[in-house]
């Protein structure tokens, strides 16, 4: 069988970087688990001894931490170096970003927007960097920009979210409209869209389409659904164990692709086995 | 006959301050007609001798000369002084303000992106304060931004007309997607807007409607326009020889608006008229 991969598909280039710096640290801890892959935690706890730490009570003297591709609030990051920790920070760059720009920003006396969920680790990180935690706002929704009031008519703005671009542009519409200044950063992260559009590619072309990935995650569920858009022929697989080979039969070209949480090694294995059939 | 005036109409902030200017500095010209409107520049000259200068040609030393509201390109400011004329600044504020943002904005190493019409004088003017005019990009239309090539990927970008907000939004829409940064500036001048707003209001609650200005003015033609869509009796006139008494037999309330180069003194000649009748 033969077998063609996404243009783009798995792990963004923050979860790549992250992962290859983990690796480099044996004996360490990551704060928070680095990625939603069981398989992958384990992995680098059992290759690397990278272990994982869920509270800041639990570091202890000397621990050599990493810091996820989400970041952590600035006062998290000062509690550990208060600690003692060696600190190694694979906060992804798309995240480090708008850290800075907030820092920046609200310290040149601009209120700050950052489209994004609150309750993500990544956008409490990005807030925390606001020198007026008081003026620094985080919206999904154009409707919500009726309930703030901001500081200064003067409005630096920030995205981190995987959400849609257009809304975004719709919230910057109307701060244009209402303010005297608005700076708009473009920190808009790609990667899941880049994912789907090359899944959407990809599975026009193909005979059979596999999509690789934890069956309750969004994303990959995302893109087992593009792929049946194309393909009728598209399966949702966790791993190599679940293949069927009755799905290749008279097929001449199978494509493949994985959700952002799923690692190469676990997407090499699909692709040894199918090319087997 | 009972008259309302729209809540806004005729001159904007701009004009009148610039006509209170030149009445301040008799036996001076203006670099250029200072509003168009042949009555009132008449009135000018034969009440404080304000003149006319078309080319910067026609500088004398000496000369007291004042920059009517549009502002002029740099070069020509520096001219003047050259000339050892006295320069009397009645540039519009909504005018210096974008001239001074390209101003600095440049020198800061943004691209810059005016919204406006590069034939219009005051457009002219905001440009040449761009520090690298081949940076200063000016268009009216999103798909100009195809044919432009900045040349650094953060942006500023000012509106210098009296065009649709919409317009603009979709330019800085597509600016937000492709650059690293983009600052707004808000620099939209609302005068026009505010008479179009004012006169649909008003030619609600009236039974007649005279609407003041130049019979080939297109903003006067435009406010004429929308009277007509709420108001049957609505009528078009230069000045106050042009009322006739039947249209306002049998009417209450008779509303009145004046385009935007139109003097109070002209549109206080109608009202006095009206009122008689």
């Amino acid at each position: 069988m033969k077998v063609k991969l996404a243009s783009s598909y798995g792990f963004c280039f923050g979860v790549k970087r992250a992962i290859k710096i983990a690796e480099g640290y044996e004996n360490s801890a990551t704060m928070g688990p680095l990625i939603h892959n069981q398989n992958e935690t384990d992995r680098l706890q059992n290759d690397y001894n990278v272990g994982l730490y869920r509270e800041l009570t639990d570091v202890k003297p000397k621990d050599t931490i990493i810091i996820r591709t989400h970041g952590i609030p600035r006062a998290d990051l000062k509690e550990l170096k208060s600690k003692d920790a060696k600190v190694i920070n694979a906060t992804c760059p798309f995240v480090t970003t708008p850290q800075q720009i907030v820092k920046k920003m609200s310290e040149k006396e601009y209120s700050i927007l950052i489209f994004g969920d609150e309750e993500h680790p990544e956008v409490k990180g990005v807030k925390s960097y606001g020198k007026d935690q008081e003026d620094v706002h985080v919206i999904l929704e154009p409707e919500e920009l009726n309930n703030i009031r901001f500081k200064y008519d003067k409005i630096a703005t920030v995205a981190q979210t995987t959400k849609k671009k257009e809304i975004y542009l719709q919230i910057v519409n109307e701060l244009i409209l209402k303010n005297k200044e608005v700076r708009v950063f473009n920190t808009i992260c790609d990667a899941t869209f880049e994912n789907q559009d090359a899944a959407r590619d990809i599975s026009k072309e193909v005979d059979v389409m596999v999509v690789i990935g934890g069956k309750n995650s969004s994303n990959t569920k995302q893109l087992h659904s593009i792929c049946l858009e194309n393909c009728e022929n598209s399966y949702l697989i966790e791993n190599a164990s679940e293949l069927n080979k009755f799905w290749f039969d008279n097929k001449k070209l199978c494509g493949i692709t994985a959700g952002a949480s799923t690692p190469d090694w676990i997407i090499q294995q699909v692709v040894d086995s199918i090319e087997k059939y």
